[in-house]
């Protein structure tokens, strides 16, 4: 067990570029302890001003596209220009293997070697927000302690992927070529919120097949809402063993960033984001805190199964809860 | 201004197939009147029995893509075949023509004459939940009056859009043939909410732009998860002027709902449907509790301006809201 750390002192650690100081951060935030959350509420608040200049790039796609060897491909190319890259995986099989860095690090050899990259699983469960509120925080930090790319990873069929979108400036969305029909894993609004749709395995697709997939991909996207940026995604095909179409994707997503900062868009979806977060915690803060009382919670079960056998309306159902809240002279605690 | 009214002997009369009674009653459930309120939701929580029946069919689609039109026609084929059609049109250009009924009728022209349809603008604006909600009641009360098929109508492109797919048994997307530029006018998920894609006026294409269309949908629906009864949206192609197409798609829909009724999807769906806008309703409510509070709000604008510039986290500033309302000793009104 540890002693209660100085957020400042973290702070000051983290930014000079100490690792441990990041790890053991991240570490708090994580934790489901009233006195870490305090001092990771602290340091959240203290890294704010250092943060905000990185790319963040969300990375989704469904297990077996290849996501943690194009990641590996991709982060090194960064490494390359100078670039100092963290990984945040929020795969729940990352997770399920103990949150063992280990295991991430296996799956990302290149960056695992590499001084200049910072791979991090997230865990999962636990507190209000959740994997979104950590992983959002985690940004934060990496940003303070001066990472210039963070890539956060997602598989796109959880709870947690619409929420990667509320979090990162530009989406890549993995496809493997050729594999039309894998796609109905994927989450609905996953696709509508790609930047950019990546091919990956290229090599071991027979050339008319990656014609024909990145065809009916192109032709898909048309029908789909353009994003806020007002762009349709690009479709890209690359082969991360080989490191085919690599730093074609590299330089594309570079100047998808800069178009998108340059235009004012990036700082307006940032805001819009923040808002939204705000907006979200405070929802469930009030949620939980209703929750709170065992008698309204007791009452709530029971209206739920009234307002699905369809016995009391939703609404009424709401009302009848707000005003049990209110009767019983209950405070928020 | 009108005394209050009954809401017992409002439900007698609007299920003896009393139009004025079901008229009144919407009128109720529109009011923004405390006292209306009362007595629309015990309206709506006795009429909750004799609801349920009816299918539930969403229409939706750009302005100028032919809802009206194709409403027209399907509601005739319906009573044709003996159903009773009640029509909720949330198309917000019906609300700006002053909610008017007339306006309606006159898009409606087949239906207008119909003792057996019915058709009701929702009006916008107002208060907790909005036209969701609204229209939610509104289905109640249709279906306790006897109407075996409500066809709500919206345009796809507003706020209530997605709200239509947490309220309606299945979707009709209805798309112009060859007009695929026209398409990106569509909220994000709308495509993803379909269960039918409708062609509307066919017969103003050549039959090649006709097959390239619908190809082209196709091979778009092929990317996009399948809905929850575990189907792809069908394309079909109508002219509601000739009335081409018009009878197939009357066909696939009723075979499609008796498919989704009979595996137990639909009464699952509406399970989901039903907790989904209790819990939207309390938290929706807690929240307007909390911003009752003058102090509560100005501190929450405070906040927000500091969490668009990122000099204070969302979660913080959710937290030190919540916080505000506790010590405030501020009770739920």
């Amino acid at each position: 067990m540890q002693h209660v750390q100085d957020p400042d002192e973290l702070l000051t650690a983290l930014r000079s570029g100490d690792r441990a100081a990041l790890a053991r951060a991240i570490t708090l935030i994580e934790s489901a302890r009233t006195t870490d959350r305090t001092v990771a509420d602290q340091l959240v608040e203290r890294a704010l001003p250092f943060s905000g200049n990185a790319v963040r790039l969300g990375i989704t796609g469904i297990p077996g596209v290849g996501k943690s060897t194009l990641i590996d491909a991709f982060g090194r190319i960064a490494i390359d220009h100078g670039k100092r890259v963290a990984v945040l995986a929020t795969d729940p099989s990352s997770a399920r293997s103990g949150g063992s860095i280990l295991g991430d690090k296996t799956r990302m050899e290149i960056l695992a070697r590499e001084p200049n990259a910072f791979i991090r699983p997230t865990a999962s469960g636990g507190h209000l927000g959740g994997v979104a509120r950590r992983t959002r925080e985690t940004i934060v930090l990496c940003e303070a302690a001066g990472f210039d790319l963070v890539l956060v990873e997602t598989v796109g069929v959880g709870q947690s992927e619409l929420a990667v979108d509320g979090m990162t400036d530009l989406n890549l969305l993995l496809m493997i070529t050729g594999a039309g029909d894998e796609l109905q894993g994927i989450k609905r609004g996953i696709m509508e919120s790609a930047d950019v749709v990546v091919l990956t395995k290229a090599d071991t697709a027979n050339p008319s097949l990656q014609n024909e997939t990145r065809a009916s991909l192109r032709n898909a996207i048309g029908f789909l809402p353009a994003r806020d940026h007002g762009g349709r995604p690009a479709v890209l095909s690359t082969d991360a063993l080989t490191g085919r179409g690599l730093p074609e994707l590299y330089t594309h997503v570079q100047q998808l960033h800069e178009r998108v900062s340059g235009a004012g868009h990036l700082a307006h979806r940032r805001q819009l984001q923040n808002v939204h977060w705000m907006h979200h915690a405070l929802r469930e803060g009030l949620m939980e805190v209703l929750l709170k009382d065992p008698a309204t919670m007791a009452a709530m079960s029971a209206l739920e199964e009234r307002v699905k056998d369809g016995s009391t309306s939703p609404f009424s159902a709401a009302a009848a809860l707000l005003d049990r809240f209110r009767t019983s002279g209950a405070r928020l605690p």
